[in-house]
C-alpha cells in the first residue's frame, strides 16, 4: 500500500503503520496469526556466526513488528506477546568445549543472549531452557540416536517446565 | 553445479567444496573479490534485534564461506583472513541508557560479541572500536548533525586506530 510518511522513509515506522491499518503483506499477516494462536514458539535450526540464520533472522524482523510484538514503553515484561513461551532448540558447528565458559568460542550463554532476551523476552515471551545439540556432524551415529531420543523425552514434559529469569545474571554470572 | 554429496546433503560441506572446485555462484565470488582486496571492512547498518539485519547476516552466511574465510583449525587468530580490519557502525532505536550496563537491553557489549568475536574474529580480522550512534530517530536535527561530524572525524584517523583485544574480558568484564 502507500507510504506513511513517503518524505522520510522509516522502515519501523511504516511497518507499525501499516500493521495499524491492516496493510502487512499477507505473508506477514498469516505469521503473526500462528504466532497469536500459538501457546509455546520453538525455533529450530543450525547455528550460523553465533545466531540464527539469515532466512529465520529475516521472519523475526519481518513478523515481529511494532504493535502486534511490542509497542511504545510496551516492551520485555510489558511486552505485547504475553501468556506464551518459547524455546531456542539449535545445532552446533563446535563443540560443546569451544562454547564453555573457558572455552574459544565462550560461553554458549553468550550466543543465547541476544536471541532470548533481545528478541522473546524484549516482546513479552517467556523462554524455556535452550536446547542444544553440539556438533552432530562430529559424532557417532549412536550419539545422533541419543540426542534426538533425549529431545523426544524433553517434549514429552515440556509443559511442566519453568521459564528461565531471563536477566543478566543468568547469561554473565 | 553438481552436489558433493547427494545422499546426505550437507549446507557447510557443500559450500565448502564449492569454493574449491570454483564452483559458487557469481555473486558470492563477486563479494568474496571484494573482500580479498580489502584492507578494512565497514559494515553499516541499523541494529535490528540485537543483531544485524537478515539481509546483512544472509552476506556473513553465505560470503564467508569454510576454505575462504577460515578451514579446519584455521580459525580466530589463525583464521583464513589475515591482515585485515573490521568495523561494525550501526544505528539503534534504544537509547544509549538502554544498552548501558544497569541498563534493560544490557550492556552494548554483549550484542557485539556475536558479531565481532563470533564472525570477525573467527576468521582472523581484527576489529577496531565499533562505532555506534543510539537513537538517532529521537534525538535533534542538531545531534543527528552532530553524530555525523563525529564519524567524519573518527574516519580521518581511523588508520591510526588499534584494533580492540576480541577477548571475553573486553566484552563481559
Amino acid at each position: 500500500g502507500h507510504l506513511h510518511n513517503s518524505e522520510a522513509f522509516n522502515y519501523g515506522v511504516e511497518t507499525w503503520e501499516a500493521y495499524k491499518r491492516g496493510g502487512l503483506s499477507k505473508d506477514l499477516v498469516e505469521e503473526q496469526k500462528k504466532v497469536q494462536e500459538a501457546d509455546l514458539l520453538i525455533f529450530q535450526f543450525p547455528l550460523f556466526w553465533f545466531n540464527m540464520p539469515a532466512i529465520l533472522k529475516g521472519w523475526m524482523d519481518r513478523v515481529l513488528v511494532q504493535g502486534f510484538a511490542y509497542d511504545l514503553s510496551k516492551s520485555y515484561d510489558c511486552g505485547l506477546l504475553q501468556d506464551k513461551l518459547s524455546l531456542f532448540s539449535f545445532t552446533t558447528g563446535g563443540s560443546q568445549e569451544v562454547y564453555s565458559k573457558e572455552g574459544i568460542g565462550g560461553d554458549i550463554r553468550y550466543v543465547l543472549w541476544p536471541m532470548q532476551h533481545g528478541i522473546m523476552h524484549f516482546c513479552g515471551v517467556k523462554v524455556l531452557e535452550p536446547h542444544i545439540c553440539y556438533a552432530p556432524e562430529n559424532v557417532s551415529e549412536e550419539k545422533r540416536k541419543e540426542m534426538l531420543a533425549a529431545w523426544t523425552q524433553r517434549l514429552k514434559t515440556l509443559w511442566k517446565e519453568e521459564p528461565i529469569d531471563c536477566s543478566p545474571d543468568w547469561y554473565f554470572k
